[in-house]
């Protein structure tokens, strides 16, 4: 079961297979297992980024804003068709996550005017942070519920928490290191009761993970992980159909008219008026095209090829790893996982250091954990395999002991 | 006086004639005159930008990090240095324009704990609709004055308006219409006499106007136009070494760690606390070539011809264009102005639309003005020449009478 030749065989009958060629491969030996972190770069990409600066900035100058300023949205319902199935005109890409959320969140506690928002205290750091932000503006409570590491956020402590002075339940999908996917039906079912809004994190799912959206009243996410936008590439917002808020900022290009200048702010119609300031052109690009690819493979079959790649990671975690004190610390239903796998282990940061060095890339996440995030695209089970072997012999050898300890936090 | 020979012996004796050449020029004939809203691409860029998707991105993907993850305030304090004249440390490229004012702006309300802000009804649009936003978020008063559209911002207006109950100085120091210089000093004095501090948009100066920050307390700008970083680079802010504020959108870029993770918030030290997201790697990299090219060529030396250009094209128009009913609309004084001229026509959009078609590139800002804004890095006086020639034609030939008229607006 854990030979090589199981991992080339499921290869060969993988039908995502020839989208490994869709994306640049510079080291055909890098065993790149950090696609959920950055996700690799599309041939499509770039080609369109060197049209784009070279053809279009360099050549069409300012006239090329004609075919430019309409991209938060064309790129926003495309994002939006493809990978979180809603309806156009709900979705932009813009900023970045934690201004998507910040926005969002300041809006929809100023709609619902309670004075609490919830999140979960194993939510990624920006967003406890932007929350916390949020809460201390408004001079409202940031009330925290406990999650647990592995399984992730608890539908009883919401229950307890989501109270009618809640205005706002923010958490994320996938839970950055575990991978446990939230219940976001029943969350948003808790919520609505009490008159509060929810706001989603979608940065661990969008493009592996598919999320139901038919509850939900607003979300974000970033595209640099599995929409494979490129570094700090643009991320993107949704607000629900019908559900009329007001941007905190209201920069020019979420007015009706951007170009009126002596108008007073009048907000456009819709999600619209979540944009900010100019839009970043490249970005936009980047994003279009990783969201096309996407498309093109599936969301059911990078779904399907996900939960294969990762459970087949834990399986050889089981057989491999365990011996040498790792232990699985993602939900071991693949329906209750996203497309990533944490292993916990006392050196974890010496295991990823020494891991790097033989040319895996995994990453590392505080304090004990090593997070492998096959990306259904490109990543191919003998690449699992491999890494998982390599990783098997580090431990085994002890090599990893020789690596320095993680340097002490600033914080 | 009004000789095409004139231009070329000009441009003979220009020392940043050569820095035309350090810039992609697709289409010699072009006249193009908007670097004031869109720059060109320097070759330093494309070749950048190049290196950067294929080869960091494609090839060291998640590890190139290790490199990417300071650049907001290596570029920010680069940028700094050069175009603004303050220390490192202060400075940071990071989010859009839009964005940065609103987070300085509610910061500097905060810290003030005053319920009024002042702006200008000449301001541009974002600046205008955010401060609104800001206003209305913190329930305070955003108190505008008047400024003449020609002259720019009048110190009388603002000694009315600055009252010991503003916490907040917030204006443009070149209009973007007219181009006129506000006097920052006096403006800065003005607000520090009632405690309330100064946000200074630059985004019309920076790159081709010196300012003199030594008495203000924030400042934003874009880096789309003078800076040649392209088509929605990310922004800069400047935060005056010493001035404790708190960022209202606690993205993990500005905690202290980042990547501490379970760690609460905790501000990182200095102006650095003003990141929110993860920073957009390509735009950083534009703007650190295009300031790099700028801080080559030199501030004062883009200052002088940067005024020679604008002084120019005022004289060919009082000349030719005079007595086609065009009005020079910005300040005559050189000084007085930024680096780019406006000139007032009642047929202003039908103008812009016929120039366009005859490979003359101005652009057209409501109601009734043609802006031409020849950057000084790489405009030619004889483009100059030869775009107020056709100007003077298309209006002698009543050729923009043919034109449709400008579409009515969303508001």
């Amino acid at each position: 079961m854990t030979s090589r030749e199981r991992a080339l065989a499921l290869d060969a009958v993988d039908p995502l297979a020839p989208f490994r060629d869709r994306v640049v491969v510079a080291d055909p030996e890098l065993l790149y297992l950090d696609g959920n972190s950055l996700g690799r770069l599309p041939h499509a990409t770039r080609d369109r980024l060197r049209t784009h600066v070279e053809d279009e900035w360099g050549g069409r100058l300012v006239r090329g804003w004609h075919d430019w300023v309409a991209l938060p949205s064309v790129v926003g319902d495309e994002l939006g068709a493809a990978l979180l199935g809603v309806g156009p005109g709900e979705t932009l890409v813009c900023d970045n996550t934690s201004s998507n959320l910040f926005k969002l969140a300041v809006a929809a506690m100023r709609a619902t005017g309670r004075r609490v928002l919830v999140t979960d205290d194993d939510n990624f750091p920006t967003d406890r942070h932007v929350l916390a932000g949020v809460a201390d503006l408004l001079g409202a409570e940031l009330r925290v519920v406990h999650s647990d590491r592995d399984a992730g956020v608890s539908v009883e402590a919401l229950r307890e928490a989501v109270r009618d002075d809640v205005g706002l339940v923010s958490l994320s999908h996938t839970a950055y290191r575990s991978g446990a996917l939230a219940p976001v039906a029943e969350v948003d079912a808790l919520a609505h009761a009490v008159g509060a809004l929810t706001l989603w994190d979608l940065s661990h799912s969008v493009g592996a993970v598919p999320v139901d959206l038919s509850t939900a009243d607003l979300a974000v996410g970033c595209t640099y992980k599995y929409v494979n936008a490129g570094p700090g590439a643009p991320a993107w917002l949704w607000v629900r159909s019908g559900l009329e808020l007001d941007n905190p900022v209201q920069g020019w290009f979420g007015a009706a008219d951007p170009f009126a200048m002596d108008a007073p702010y009048a907000p456009a119609a819709g999600a619209q008026r979540f944009l900010t300031g100019t839009p970043p052109v490249g970005g936009l690009l980047a994003v279009q095209e990783g969201v096309r690819l996407l498309a093109e493979a599936g969301l059911p079959r990078l779904r399907t090829k996900g939960q294969a790649l990762t459970s087949y990671l834990v399986e050889l975690a089981d057989a491999w790893l365990a011996p040498h004190d790792v232990r699985v610390a993602s939900p071991r239903d693949a329906d209750a996982r996203g497309s990533h796998v944490v292993l916990e282990h006392p050196r974890a940061w010496q295991l990823v250091q020494e891991l790097v060095a033989r040319g895996v890339v995994p990453d590392y996440r505080v304090p004990d954990r090593v997070r492998f995030g096959p990306a259904p695209l490109y990543t191919r089970f003998v690449d699992v395999h491999d890494a998982l072997a390599i990783t098997r012999d580090v431990l085994a050898s002890g090599a990893h002991l020789t690596r320095p300890a993680e340097p002490a936090r600033v914080t």
